[in-house]
């Protein structure tokens, strides 16, 4: 309850399953650049990413920070991505270090390995494939959006080298509410459940690391990216898979499918 | 002969090395932000790498491009390398996508690995020492511009993965005219010669490969760059070799010591 935490991009989605499952367990500052969409319940600042003066004042007396602001499109242009994640990026990370901030996990894409997959697909996405990526291999984005994403993650190993600060690198799925998504196999493979996600970020924020990337998805069974990394490092224990959903033609209708 | 070739950043120390041993062995384009110095012996297009028409149309007709132009600095301010090195490769793998051009030889740098040194060092420089990066190691950037060149590179990769662009990323090490660098054991460990890099660079221009990240060194006896890669997939054949200049004492007075 002591830790002080700044979330960036509190209103997106990733910060919304986030505060979801452990909105009670930290003194948090949401960050957004939009005003709240409703009357928050935690410390709120409105504030551009992009802005290095308020983003010092954001992280006055912060512990933690977990960066998920920036665009969130795949399909973003250049200019966006370029401004909002990677320059955004820089910019937390250098305030987090001028402010003396001690963790800052960085929310990753699958995007930034997303090409991995073509000349793969679709086996990659079945139990009986053995193919893993496990966060040591180069990024081979699948858009600008991923190509923004390794940029970040390789920010991260910049600030944490030369100037000591903690750096995880969060390589999120497909985070989507209640259930996973229907009739999309790598949807599934790469499934995050909203528990899963809220408990991998706990572990970001408790967890003692250098720097590292994990892989941010539930203990799937079609799953090709691998949890080792996020389990012995964070204590990442996942509850979540998403064949108990598909199987047996259980999966409701209103799937929604989402990145 | 008939290969048409664009060099951006002509002008810079490493455009000059490869203008040094190869200038007549190629229809060359030269292309530079400042005007030439002296009365060009080829084509010579002033345009700014970050302009998307002025590179449309300096690609035209241009088999190979060999990109140098950015900020050379290691301690360059952000801004500029986030425009001109990050944007402005993003800007000449796009035209050379939109033009047909066929391979793009993208000019890396040691500093997107240098803080592999770090607790390493001075050891990592000296002939006894095993150690070896060979381009499938993650960066770790030494500043910056080692950030912005590792961007480059994984741009490099989406243009390869998503637009079939041969690319290949030349980590350079540290060139110097005449001799390796005297007093200045990472200097030797990483020294390229201006004929080696004239021949490297001849090689991107002329072998098959789809996407590669290089070292572009000579085979020097402190080296802790592999040049296995580079020999295998471009047929480099490196002639010179640090030690040959610095054991006996030989070394000259005016050793210049860059980058």
């Amino acid at each position: 309850m002591d830790e002080r935490v700044l979330l960036t991009g509190a209103q997106g989605r990733v910060g919304q399953a986030i505060l979801g499952g452990i909105a009670d367990d930290y003194e948090w500052r949401l960050l957004d650049r939009e005003p709240p969409a409703a009357e928050p319940d935690h410390e709120f600042v409105v504030a551009d990413v992009t802005d290095e003066e308020e983003m010092r004042e954001a992280m006055a007396d912060v512990d933690v920070v977990v960066h998920l602001a920036g665009d969130p499109r795949p399909e973003a242009p250049w200019e966006s991505v370029l401004r909002n994640n990677i320059d955004g990026a820089r910019v937390v990370y250098e305030a987090a270090v001028d402010t003396g901030v001690e963790k800052v996990a960085f929310a990753s894409s699958n995007h930034a390995v997303g090409h991995y997959e073509t000349e793969r697909k679709p086996d990659i996405y079945r139990k009986s494939s053995e193919f893993r990526l496990d966060g040591t291999e180069l990024p081979r984005p699948s858009n600008l959006y991923g190509v923004s994403k390794a940029a970040g993650e390789t920010l991260g190993r910049y600030y944490h080298d030369e100037h000591d600060l903690s750096v995880v690198c969060v390589r999120i799925g497909n985070l989507t509410k209640g259930h996973p998504p229907k009739d999309y196999e790598r949807g599934q493979a790469m499934w995050l459940s909203y528990r899963d996600c809220a408990h991998l970020f706990e572990r970001c924020i408790e967890a003692d690391y250098g720097y590292e990337i994990v892989y941010g998805i539930s203990d799937n069974d079609r799953k090709y990216y691998s949890l080792e990394r996020a389990k012995e490092v964070l204590g990442y224990d996942p509850q979540d898979n998403s064949a108990e959903y598909t199987m047996g033609g259980e999966l409701k209708d209103d799937a929604e499918r989402e990145e």
